[in-house]
Formats: structure tokens, sequence, C-alpha cells
């Protein structure tokens, strides 16, 4: 097989980091990254870096020679930015760059801090992922774009806030032993629907939390790998990217987002695999709805069907499934930067069984998929990880 | 040959732009670059884009998608932001996607709206480019780091400002024809001399302007550039992408710039080319002294060599070895995210006979170098352009 081997990964707790400046909680992943790879560092080629609003959280653009030194390496360094896609894209194009051949060897990951600017500037920060001139000026932040989302999906489909409730209360209960995740805390479906409006119809638990974090990958090429006896034993084999309009009102619906779709037909085409081969996903439920509007446009349930998977049980852990065991953006946490490649992260290691959910993988389970969004859905990147034979 | 053609390139003037939004500057240096190429937009396959403070001259980051729509392309959308090299990094990475096989067509390039934030906001984005913790909160902005490295320089090489001056006069002699330079102004080394100044040993002329601008290239792999008759005639050959640390106060030398150097290096071997066989060379010329190290980096000349290329009339544009015919970042502009994709549109153009100052360029030249350099030159780009025969 020719995927693109994953042979170390690393995480910081996705938390509240008041006190840790991003360069330590990149270097503390990367390290892990590398230590778990048995890659030395002589051998990685550049690194790939995902940040979205460093110049807001640090006064701190031109972060990839920052973490390079972070990381203690003297490559050059590549920074991602396309908002809570960043470090999606940064692996995407990883993906390309070693199956080109022209790097062997590559540090992926990504990192942000976001609770140091507090919640109005971590949401004027999040804002400048959508379009400064039409959206964030009429006053559409994200739980509005994603609330009116969620409006027009239930006025095509049906759907109610109960059944976004599931999506919140099975994303913390797969979050429960994930001592990564930020929000390790139990929920009922009451809580959910009781909790403070912040958007109707979303409830606070319909939103992720703000999160400090970081994330990173080795990545490696299949000879690479195997010349130096790497213990990968999951490999990317699909990738793919996808665009959408900038802003929701340039969109043709408003409850379909084809970004994710085009992403995904170009990750299956690319590992030559059917929606119906996925058994684990990690998908950007930066809101409930967008579970719901991932699993549809990557074809893992047909349009206005997935809106009730998780409150019949299909997407829990013991369901046929199961998605976002990690818990998710919404429980695991959102440190936009490092979200893609930990998703990644996640499901190579469900996949390979050091996860602490692993245990809610199928033992013949050979397919994972995880699907990164930028902003209302503009940008999107969706991986393929398959077990290697 | 199998170097990446460039079918069409595009660009604004580079200018003070008050009253045009980014996402109208770049969608006219697209829609020109599109035009030159005579490419459709359907077999445009991706965006690859640098930006460097959009989050703080229009508070708008996840410019991929935005500029996108600009472009009047529905296709993935990728920013790069590495300071001052953003597009030189998005050049190079196209390169990469383009040979690997994972696109025919891309559309390539950058943007930056400064003049909007006034000088002290200007600067302050600037100064994001340099290490925040130990640089910028101690005072240094980029006029004193760059005015830092020429005292190092002088010191241990010799040359005085007015070896600088020199530079100056050239690159705003180049500009004199650019109906795209910012500065279209004749100035005469006494006027470099007694210039205010504004960080020893540099006065004003030592510095390039704050600009608005952008600009864009059509990249197109060889095949489809035959099976589509495009008018070619340039193609890149040699890509290299160098890394050095964030802060100088890390560097194991202030007068030399080994992230150009490793850049330069790798394009070279990629081209398979000699520093010998270069006939033309835009560089990153942010201040005066910026060029000495490129041409020394670059290998154009020995370290401690290039202090008096042009005061000896070697790299002005009737010497040996023409430096920054457009003008440079000196006097045609600095639209940060602009200026790589600029260069490697200057070279192209100079080398196919439509740049205004192409008649500077000797006939059989057929070889030229686009140099990109961030911040303290941590990150720097080195493209190889050729002439096909």
């Amino acid at each position: 097989m020719t995927g693109v081997r994953i042979a170390g990964v690393g995480m910081t707790p996705f938390d509240s980091h008041p006190d840790r400046t991003g360069r330590e909680l990149f270097g503390e992943a990367s390290s892990e990254a590398i230590d778990d790879s048995s890659v030395t560092r002589d051998d990685i080629d550049a690194i790939f870096y995902g940040n979205f609003m460093g110049a807001f959280a640090e006064g701190q653009n031109h972060q990839g020679p920052l973490m390079a030194d972070a990381a203690g390496l003297s490559v050059p360094a590549t920074r991602f930015e396309s908002a809570c896609t960043s470090s999606g894209v940064a692996v995407r194009e990883a993906v390309s760059k070693i199956r080109g051949g022209e790097a062997d060897v590559l540090l992926v990951g990504g990192m942000e801090r976001m609770t140091n600017m507090g919640t109005a500037g971590a949401t004027k920060g999040l804002a400048s992922a959508a379009d400064d001139l039409y959206e964030v000026r009429s006053g559409v932040t994200f739980p509005g774009a994603y609330a009116l989302m969620a409006r027009a999906y239930f006025e095509e489909y049906g759907g109610t806030h109960e059944d976004l409730a599931h999506i919140a209360v099975k994303n913390h209960d797969n979050a429960l032993v994930n001592d990564h995740a930020h929000l390790q805390q139990e929920i009922t479906v009451e809580d959910a629907l009781e909790a403070p409006e912040i958007a109707s119809p979303f409830t606070l638990y319909d939103s992720c939390p703000i999160s400090d974090g970081a994330s990173a990958l080795v990545l490696a090429s299949p000879e690479y790998a195997a010349e130096h006896d790497l213990e990968a034993s999951v490999a990317i084999t699909g990738a793919g990217h996808g665009g959408d309009t900038m802003a929701l009102h340039d969109r043709q619906s408003l409850s379909k987002t084809p970004a994710t779709r085009e992403a995904a037909e170009a990750a299956y085409d690319d590992a030559d695999i059917e929606p119906s081969d996925v058994a684990i996903a990690e998908v950007h439920d930066c809101f409930t709805i967008a579970e719901v509007f991932a699993l549809e446009a990557l074809g893992l349930y047909s349009y206005g069907e997935a809106i009730g998977a998780a409150r019949r049980g299909e997407t829990r852990r013991d369901g046929e499934l199961p998605v976002n065991l990690s818990g998710g953006l919404k429980a695991k946490g959102h440190p936009v930067g490092a979200t893609g490649a930990a998703q990644v992260a996640a499901i190579a290691t469900l996949l390979d069984g050091t996860h602490p959910r692993a245990d809610a993988v199928s033992d013949d389970a050979t397919v994972g998929v995880a699907h990164n969004a930028g902003g209302t859905v503009a940008s999107a990147t969706v991986h393929v990880l398959e077990v290697l034979e």
C-alpha cells in the first residue's frame, strides 16, 4: 500500500493553558511526536504547520521558523492558515509533498492559543474566519452563522434541538476517558436542552469550548518507513481539499456543505474506497449541527438522515459507526490550528489500538476518516486512514 | 525541459490604494494573470495564495476562499503565511504540487494591504514577522534589526553607507519606466546620504516603502501547456526553501543569511545550474543591505564582495549582472504578501521580453533567479527561471 505513513503522533492536553506560550505548546507536541516516531531529527526535511489567529493571540505571525526552533529543528518551515482547517490543509499538502518525492519525512501539526484573549478577544479572532466586510460587520459571528444553518436544515429536512443535544451528550461521553480532552464532564440531554441559549436553536452545549493546545504528526514515505523499520501501522491513503464561497449569502443552500463533499470525493477516489468502507470518523463538530452536515457531506448518511444518528445510537461508541470517539471538538476542545492534525492523530491511534477509546473500535475496522472544516465550511479537508496489512 | 510553465502573470500597481479592498486588488491581479494565460477558469485546480498581515489590516484571516471568490473560481484555496516570503512559499509549494502530478494548473499569488493601517499600524503588523517575545517586546523593529545586521557586515567585511546608497539609487533608477512601481522617483547618492536617519547606518532611502498591491501567476505542467498550446516561454526549473532561527540572537553570524544559501543550493541543484549561469536576479531588498546579503548567499558574489557591486556598476542595468530591474522592493514597493510572486513575474517578463526593463536583459540571457525572504531571513525561497528552448 502506498499511503503516507503516520510514524508518530503527539499532542498537548487541550485545555486552558494561561501560562504557556505557543512555542512551548508546539514544542511539547512535536517532541512527543518525534519521540513516538523513532525518526531522528536530522531526517526531518521540513515542517508544515497550521495556525489561525496567532496575529491576535500573541502578536505573532511567521510562526513557521519559530516552531522549527521550538521543535529543535533547523529546516524550512511553512505556515498554513485556513481558519479551523489550518492543520488539515497542512496535512493535506504534506501528503502531496511526500508523494511527489520532494520529502521523505515531514513534521506536521498545529497550535492555537485562544484563552489568553478572553471571550471577546477570542470571538473577534474567530470572526476573522468569516467575511469581514459582509458578514462580520453585519454582526454575524460563528454561533449565529451555524444557528442559521441549523434552522435552514430543520426547515428543509426536519429535526429538533433535542436531536442536536444527543450529539453533545455522545461527544462529552466519549471524552470522559480522554485525558487530553478539555471537557471531561458528563452531560445529559436535559442539561443540554436547559443550558443558556446562545443563538437559537443552540444552547451552550451545542458549541465547542475555546481551548489552547498543539498537535503534531511525523509523516514518512513508505520507502523511508521500510528502510528504517518504522513502527507505523496506519497510513494516510487518501487526501482531499474542498472549497466554497466565503460568505453564506453566496451559497445555493444553507443546509449542505459542498466543500466537504468535494474533499470527501477526492479523498475516497484517492484511497479507492467507498463511504461504506469507513468504520470510524472524526468530524468537525465545532457546533453540534456541524457533525450532521459532515456526516451527510461525507456520504456516510444521506442528506436529511444524519440528524437522528446520535439519538438512534448509530454514531455512539457502541453503534455501527462511532463518530468523534476522541470527544470531538465539542468535548476534546478546539484549539483551532491544532484541530486538523489532532483529528488525524485520533484516527491513527484509534486504529492502532493506542487511543483510550480504542476499545470501541471493532477488531476488523481498517478504515477511518478525519474531516476538518474552516469557517462555515468555506474550506474542508478529508483524510482517509487505513491500517496497513 | 520539465520545468513548471509560467503561463500568465498579473499584478496591480504597487502603490497606496486607500479605497481598494484586498479582494479587489487580488481580483484584478488574478484576472489579469488568467487572461494573460489563455487558460480557462474551469481548468484551474486550486489557488495557492500568500498574505501576511490580513488579520491586522482587514480583520481578515481565511483569505483563501475569499480570494477564490475574487478570482471567480470555485476551487480549494490555500493561504500561506511566511511573513515577507508568503507568496514565495506559495510558489515553491505550487511547483511541488504540479510536479507531483496532483495539479495541472494552479493560480498562485499574493496580496497585502498596509497603507490603510497607518505607519504605526503597519510597523506593528510588520513586527509580527519577528520574535514577539524576545525581539519585538525589546523594541526591535525591522529597520533596527537590519541596521544591526548592516553594522555587523561593515565590521566583518568593511563597507559604508555610501555603498548602500548606490543600491538605492540603482533600484530607484530601474523603477523609472515601471508603471507598476510605487516609487517612480529618481534619487542621487547625495539624496540617499542626506535623507533623515531611521536607524544607523540607514537613512530613509535604505528602506522599501509601505505599499498595497497584489500579484498573480498561472502555473501549468509541461503536459498541460503542450496539450493546450499555451504561450509559455519561461519555466520554473528550480525551487528551494530555506529556514533559520526566528530570532537574531540565536544566529551564529549577523552578517550572513544561511536560509537564502540553503534555498539557493536547493534551487540550483534542482535546476542543475551554477550561480555563474544566472543572468538576472530579483532579490529581496527590503533594506539596501538585504540586497548585499542576498547576492552573497545566492552565490552570485563571494562573502564580503557584494557590498560594492552597485557602486562598481556591476548590478546596474548596464552591468554584467542586472539586479532588481523591476525596481526591487526598494522602489517597486513591498506589499508583503504579493512580493514573492511579483518577483517571479518580473523575472518571467524580463526573460520573455515583455517587461519595461527587458531591453536591459542580454539577448542570450536564459536564466534568472527570484529570491524572497521573510523576517531577518528566518525564511527564504529561491526560484530559478529559464527560457524554454
